[in-house]
């Protein structure tokens, strides 16, 4: 484990990450004609900017897109196993940002991660957190919303948030992260919330999350929408993962996939593009919908349409598509 | 029903089947090119050609082929369903061939139309039959060996061919044909088999029935095997089948492939033309197939393999790839 | 030609007709739970129906649903070409409806049939009208409302339709028609107007017409998009066609399509239902779109999107999946 | 680099080789059947293996499964970059075979890799060489036939191999390695050859060879032709290039194949997987063959059959599937 004002798995990877981001950029032509155009005029000239995505060589693409325009860079990722340590490593050892992210953080190290992302080790006036957040799944901007409202109760009277409040172990190191940085810093979250001039959202869970707070009136600053955008459901969902989930299980498990049995759970356009990716792979693919429309598109393009529980006896692979309850369960699936 | 030295269903199709072998000259270049090379030296001159034949467009730009490189043309159908009335009508109307074909034949009249496409109505010196067979199936050569056969026997002692003797219903029928023409002309096969130079013949059946004749001392003329050429077992098979199989279905039926449950028996060239094509279609397909090595192909494409007995329930559609016998037993299946 | 109370090009169709008809009312459970669920309760009981939509196998067995519910009926087709003339054969001799269509009208025998579909031989009380119309590009629409208007006209001042009045070939015919009945029956498109309850239209063609005349404060009774429905832009658009396509191609030219280069006009619903057709018959397929995400599906897919102009010199087949104006022109395409 | 009777990029890998060894074995369902059947007689107890084969998860389940029949093994890859690290370290760390191999030889590590392999440490009164190789290229062959042939040279007037001889970079590195062991162990080879029960080979290039030198008269052991197995060529080319090809390229470079321009020099058995899966991934996929019917066989599946060069500004990726000169000439191409 590398450390600086970064944190990642081994900066020595560095090289061969600065390698594939040059190919990525060849393949993000939109990044590199805003730099072409915009670069010179540094519109984000000063700007904090604090991302929880995915630390891929995509991402690293991203990141320095950002920083060419301008902006003054901080990193995690929002997902323990997501990261690709040979571009975080590139980002890291060149300077493009602040990185916090490795392949197989526990769940602590990953809200440590999403700490250290969002605080500045230089605060101005204006405190130790970002202008924007660039959010997948939403937890850095959950993190300022707990943050705030805890410093709320700790206000008023005093109160700590209690770890132990809760079952569900994720949100237990949230508060406990929350609650040992709330007595030296009892204005840090309102801080980051006023000066904040916005979120970007671009998934499904977090953009529902978004959506709850901005009815109930809890929302602390503007969030765009990026989730629903054409090209975000049309292309990253179908496209994206007709591309991922085969590259995905082979590097995961180096096992042929011709021939094997596999079942997508749900035939949303992530369902979609990994029911013709697995086809294509050439397994027997079964599909499971509980929509009637979206199952007569399976149908009427080939795939045989079937609860999950009629097929465990002979299935090899099992892709769920959706974090919607009952995606499994009998009636539905 | 059209007749002159020739029997149609309807001449009045001419047009439609000229417009068609239009198209379809421009589709076979190999014909087109024979004609533009060798039709000055018309090789042909003289040589009368029998064929039987599926009577299609595309036959008809063979046996208009044939014509412009010299040949005295008669056809029937090999089968009595394949007939394109349109095509035939073209090839009577304007002389390409003495045709005797049209869709939905009864048996009797698909060997009397044998008889006819084989008897040249101006006998010469050398009889009444052709020099050349163009055979698919190889029913027109039966027809010669079993006339040789007849006669053979009725120049022994009187002996004539008793349709009785057997339960094939389609044999007797042959028989009776020999039997009616054998006292007037006695020696009309024996005639035949003499001039014959040769027989041509494109199905893995009739292939098999000239193997079987050869090895036993049977066969009276030489005879070429088509079937087995590369660009027969290779495009014919997978490519013809492929192009062919959806589209007999939707005129026979004109049903909705997509999302119907399909079962291909047998997975050879046929086989695998017929899978990719239903696949293609949109229907749910699998595969029935006792070859190891042609059932672990169909695996690896993601066709499933199973025996034809446990998807009775669910089938919508059967293909039955192969004549072989056994294709839809439960062992082999 | 055939004739009672009904226009057919061969009455003698009708069994193979029938037999068409009952496979295709397996593939429609809707209708036939319709008949199921409300046929005892006759809910169209004494309706008059008039239909101009394409008088397929499938449209038989949707007729006879709608008469079997209790309906009158008269139908003409909404093309001149697209009659299956065993379907009408089947509905004309089985006393189903009062059918006025065949494959290969002219012009003029459109608008005939047209007319003859609206028109009950039997007037009652409310004129000799329908009481629903079942419309398919909005002809049969049109004709109501331009005779409205002609008799608005005719009233005023007993001016006649000018058929010289314009230069566009089909609406000369239609203002010739509502010219020839106009005096006898100077009232005959109020009465309709009047008596019908609503008409559904199922193209977007028809429906634009619709909403134009609807904004314009101009139509004459209630309408129903059906055109919108899912299962239509997303079934019968993308599947339909995908289906159609080949078939089409297949009986009206009998040319192999593998191998042949194609071009799809559009990647809309239709469009991508078009191109997936001539990929999986192994067509080299590319596709031309000016719009830029559809065109970035299709390369997605695998598609080439080029311009019509820059392939005119290899390709083999043209398909076009809009009426857009424009669809081949330079800028767009 | 770790080191023993073996040498492997990182020993500390073999936790994770062994459980994708684990997922491995429960694909090769031969290789467990064969174990279970033979285990217990020991078919091979004593014989000494050396094998010239990629060292991967696959080729680990196959030494050990050669351990479990009673082989004595000793192990290289036949390529520089091919070998997995995790692979290499759980068979070296567990004793299966003393395994020399690491992604990322050098040509000169690589031969003294093949050395290492085919010299056991604890020679025997036959010598310290096999009595098996299991060869994939013929590079293991090939070294004792070059061997063999220094010696004889050796023997009749003591003449060393000179590497200075040839321009070929790699025979240069053979004949280094051969005469630095030749004063030392001047009968090593011959032993080597005497031993020697037989070779497997499975690669075309590798069986041309065996061929030549059998024709010669230079094949100094019986040899077994894997490669031309229906299961080699029909599956391992066929559909495991389809797997292989995507997987490789995703894991090298990073890079989403959708919409790509691919062209896959060669459509034989190993380019009709890679035209496939490219296709299949999303590419506008070409191909060039010199081949006729190879051609046709593209055409017909809808690939461009076009020259590599009348491609060259557009392509994104070159796939090249033989490694016969010419592949890439203007004629052929």
């Amino acid at each position: 484990m590398a450390q600086g004002d970064y944190r990642v798995a081994d900066i020595s990877l560095a090289d061969f990450g600065r390698r594939e981001i040059e190919l990525a950029e060849y393949e993000m032509p939109g990044l590199m004609k805003t730099v072409e155009e915009y670069g010179a005029a540094q519109p984000l000239k000063g700007a904090r900017i604090a991302g929880s995505l995915h630390m891929t060589i995509q991402t690293a693409v991203l990141i320095e897109t950002l920083k060419k325009l301008g902006g003054d860079i901080r990193w995690c990722s929002c997902n323990i196993f997501s990261t690709q340590d040979h571009a975080a490593a590139a980002i890291a050892r060149d300077g493009s940002a602040a990185v916090f992210a490795w392949k197989g953080e526990t769940l602590e190290e990953y809200w440590e991660c999403t700490m250290n992302a969002i605080t500045w080790t230089n605060p101005d006036a204006k405190g130790d957190g970002p202008d924007l957040i660039v959010d997948d799944g939403g937890d850095m901007t959950l993190l300022v919303h707990e943050g705030w409202k805890a410093e709320n109760a700790y206000a008023k009277d005093g109160t700590l948030p209690d770890p132990s409040s809760t079952d569900n172990a994720e949100f237990k190191i949230v508060l406990t992260i929350i609650k040992r940085t709330l007595p030296q810093q009892p204005d840090k979250w309102h801080k980051v919330a006023a000066r904040m001039k916005g979120v970007s959202e671009e998934t499904t869970t977090g953009v529902h999350r978004l959506y709850t707070m901005s009815n109930a009136g809890e929302l602390l600053f503007p969030a765009i929408n990026v989730n629903d955008s054409v090209t975000k459901s049309k292309f990253d969902n179908l496209y994206g993962c007709k591309h991922s989930l085969p590259d995905g299980i082979c590097r995961a498990t180096d096992v042929m996939l011709a021939g094997k049995r596999a079942v997508i759970c749900g035939y949303g356009d992530v369902g979609k593009g990994c029911a013709f990716a697995m086809k294509a792979a050439g397994c027997v693919t079964t599909v499971t919908e509980c929509d009637p429309i979206c199952a007569l598109q399976a149908a009427m393009e080939g795939f045989q349409v079937k609860t999950l529980e009629s097929q465990l006896d002979t299935l090899d692979i099992v892709i769920t598509t959706t974090g919607n309850k009952g995606a499994f369960c009998g009636v539905c699936s």
